[in-house]
Parts: structure tokens; sequence; C-alpha cells
């Protein structure tokens, strides 16, 4: 790891999107009634460990990032969260792996998360929630060559329902816009690496917040089983440079198939997926950074 | 769990305040440089188990709840997940557990947490953090006899970051008092279920929440380590009947010794705070109710 932690995060993502020509992100969310069934005789860790290991072998070099979600784990116990050990290790070099965890708590206990994250799982990035400020986001941000991917706008129905509050200052800004702009700040201050999480469902909102933060990577959410618009999204979220974006799917590229052929099939979305994307960025198949 | 699972949370907590006179929680929140030597021998599950156990037997019949955080555990791998485990399961029947994990993500990931949460772990409350908005909580909200208690004004000093920021709509109220109403608003919609941290840093906020919030219990995080102001904060955020909070002290009293008797002396902290509570009540030692 001690190459590594002498590049940034930002380095290291725009160094895997140049290699994989990719701005996708597979999402590696286990649910094991989705599986094929020829794996779920085994028990839960061991079930998740084998799909995940075949989803990686298919699409490693398609993808330039993988994005577990804790949630998905967690949801198994113990035997989850020593499978998603055993993925994080599975992932080849190279390869950002962001831990999709939304965390976000005071001080001493962001501390803890960072400890458990970043040192003993090794994971190149978290996502992270606002709400608490930004000294409860200190740890994870001034963790060396780490990255720290802000919730801002999510893809859920819901995400208006707080996000979406005009502030009084400036006039009428929605909070998500604040909450952008204050990333930018942070980026300022641990450079290389702050992103946001902006879902597909809400380019208008993307181009906003693209318009603010110009040179921040954004991670897009929503692509697949959300029906965010994918078009849409990488007109208003690309940044100059035709980069910027870590579209991240789940659920319909690992589940495109059911049968003893699962990750083949996962294989063919997700290249469709990269070269659909590629096909709508103004200098595809170049050297690019993503910011 | 089946007679349990009649009851509302807030009805679990109104007993065990009415059981113990207290409206102390004590969070257990593993540390293991913090911990007796004697203890940091073993590997670290068997060191946190037998603190945890240790503090549980010294101090169960003087708390109306357990905290436990999660990101203390996080931070020591799968073991540590496997201690929080055993730690719910040494805490008596009848005296509930929150689980502090601010959990907040979309729906289907959600329900993941929801599932590992209640089900697996047999939590009785977690805490959740709004910024995703009402659906994000819906899987929690909607768990039978299960508890959310919904960041809204939190302890630490940048917690003003956000959470003060002025809406338009009503005129310049904080961000903080819109969590505070939907927070009403969901217990509405799901009886005897939602409450607010606010931290004791914050007395002023607190009698805001109160003022709009007259009937929702408030879980008061920085009693101890973060010196928040207990005269202040009960003035403020105590109900008409004289509870509806939920004091949490970690820190200060969990490692008020760091000897073969430091359980002991947790027990003396432990009974001291709770003592200085119910000082202050207007009832004590009489019935009362949580909410």
């Amino acid at each position: 790891m001690n190459e590594n932690q002498e590049q940034t995060f930002q380095e290291r993502l725009s160094a895997s999107v140049e290699r994989a020509n990719s701005l996708l992100c597979v999402g590696l969310d286990p649910d094991l009634s989705k599986m094929p069934s020829h794996l779920r005789d085994r028990d839960s860790k061991a079930a998740i460990v084998a799909f995940n290991e075949q989803i990686i072998a298919a699409t490693h070099d398609l993808v330039s990032a993988y994005k577990p979600n804790l949630g998905f784990y967690m949801a198994y116990g113990v035997p989850g969260i020593e499978a998603l050990i055993e993925t994080r290790n599975l992932i080849p070099a190279g390869i950002p792996v962001i831990l999709d965890c939304k965390v976000g708590d005071i001080g001493s206990t962001a501390a803890a998360y960072a400890r458990g994250f970043f040192d003993e799982w090794q994971f190149d990035a978290v996502t992270a929630n606002p709400y608490l400020g930004e000294d409860s986001l200190v740890p994870f941000l001034s963790a060396a060559g780490k990255g720290v991917i802000v919730i801002c706008k999510t893809s859920n129905p819901g995400s208006g329902d707080f996000q979406n509050l005009p502030l009084t200052e400036p006039a009428a800004e929605p909070l998500y816009l604040n909450v952008a702009a204050k990333a930018a700040a942070w980026q300022e201050r641990y450079p290389a690496t702050v992103g946001l999480v902006v879902g597909a469902t809400y380019p208008e909102q993307l181009a906003a917040v693209r318009q603010r933060c110009p040179d921040l990577p954004v991670l897009l959410p929503g692509v697949g089983a959300q029906a965010g618009d994918l078009d849409a999204s990488l007109a208003a979220g690309l940044d100059r440079q035709g980069a910027g974006l870590i579209v991240s799917a789940s659920r319909g590229v690992i589940y495109a198939g059911a049968g003893r052929d699962f990750a083949a099939r996962s294989r063919a979305v997700a290249q469709a997926l990269r070269d659909s994307i590629n096909s709508r960025r103004p200098v595809t198949g170049q050297a690019v950074r993503v910011s």
C-alpha cells in the first residue's frame, strides 16, 4: 500500500478511469434472494464472496471503481461483515474501492470509524453525510490518500424533504447547494480528497452542483434500477475534461442474470453501459482526468 | 421477544424509566486504550465483552437505557462487531438498547440495515440521520415495537454548519427546527416510535425543540466528557411530566476508573449522575412517563 498512499485519492481514481477507459463504478450490494440458486446452497458468507468474486473477475477491466454498500453486508450480521472484508481484498490493486456507508458522527466516533474503514479494512474512500458539519468529517478528510464523497442531492424520492429546503442566504438557495459550496471549500483545505453524491434521478440539480463545483468528482447513483436519466445526467455532470463522474450501477449490473452464466451477463451489461457512457463523452478513448 | 413486541418502543422506555427511577442512559463505547490494563491482555473481542459485562452488571439498576455506538465497535473490525452482538445479549430484558449508528440511506439499503439492526441483532432503537428524507427512515419507523431517534441538533462544535442554517419558511427558522417539526409529524404516523437527538451543549436550542415537540423523547448526549450543561439542559428539555429526556453519558461513566475496581467507580459516577438528574426533576421518585 505504500506506493498508493503517496498518491491522492483523486489521482488514483483518475488513473483507474484512464486504465479502463471507463467512468463506470459497479455497486457490490449482496442480496441472497437475487443470487443464482447454485450459490445459495452455501452459508451466507461463502455465497456473498463467491458471487462478488465472479462479478469482480468478469468486470474489473471495465470499471474505474467498485462501491460496496455497508448496509447490504450488515444485513447478514458478522458473516456479512466478513464477506465485505474478503470482497475488498479480492479487488485488484489500482481500482479504488469506495465504501458506501454514509458515515456521519461526532469527532471521537468519526475517528473510530476512520480507523475501522481506512486502517483496518483498507477502503480507499467513504461516502459521508454532511448533516453533523465539518468537524465530523475531518478524521476522514485528513486521512492520507483517502477520499470522502459527501452526499449532496440523493437519488431517492424523498431527498427533497430537507435537501431542497430554501435558505435565506443566498436568497432561496437550496440546502444541497450549500453542501456543495462547503464541499468545494473542504477540497481547498484537503486537496484531491472530496467528492459529492448527486443522484441521476435529478439531472437539473446535478447541473447546478456542477456549475458550483466545476472540479469535484461526482458519484452518480440511480442509473439502473432507479431509472435515473443517464443522457441528461452526463450532459449535466461531465466536467470540462469529459470526466468527473463516477457513474454507479448496482442491481442493474450484478443481477443481470440469475443462472450459472450470471457473471457473463453482468459483464455484458457493464460493457454496454461503459460504452454508452463513453459515446456521450466528448473525448472518449483519449486520456482524461477525473478532476 | 413476543411480549415485548406488543409494546411500543416508548412504552418500554417509560417502563424502564420507572423501574430504575432514572433518566440516565449509559453509552457503551469501547476504547481499548482507556480500559484497565488487566483486561487488555486478552484479544479485542474478549476485552470489550469483559469490560461491558462488568459495566452492565454494575449499572443496570441505575439506567433506563444503554446506547452502544456502532463506530467504536467497527473500529475493531469483525471482533468488534462480535463484541457488539454479545454485549447486546448481556443487557437484561426490559432495558431498551439504542444502537447509535446515525443510519441514513435510500429505501432498499435502509431496509437492509433495518433487517440487520432490528431482526438479526435485536436492538430496540436506532439513531438516524434525517438528511435523506422520510422515505429513508420508513423501514425503521414501520418496524413493530422499535424506536427511531432522529439527530436534530448534535453536540459537536461544528453542528451549526448545516443544522443552524436559516430557512426562508417560516422566516429564518433554523434547519434543525424543521427536522424537529417533521419528526413530530412522523410520530403522528408512526405512534410512540420517534425521538430526537439534541446535544446538552446547546440548551437554548433544546428549549426551542422542546417547545416545538412537547411530547417527543429527546436523547441528550454531551453531558460528560463534552461538558454540556446538565442543569440548563434539564430545565430546557424535561417534558410536562418531568421526564422525556434520555440523558446519555459515555466516557465520563465507563472510564471513571482504570483499575480493578473500574466497575465500582462507574457505578458511583452513574449513581451520582442519576441522583443529580432526579434532584432537578419536579416529580422525582414518583411514577413518571417519558412521553
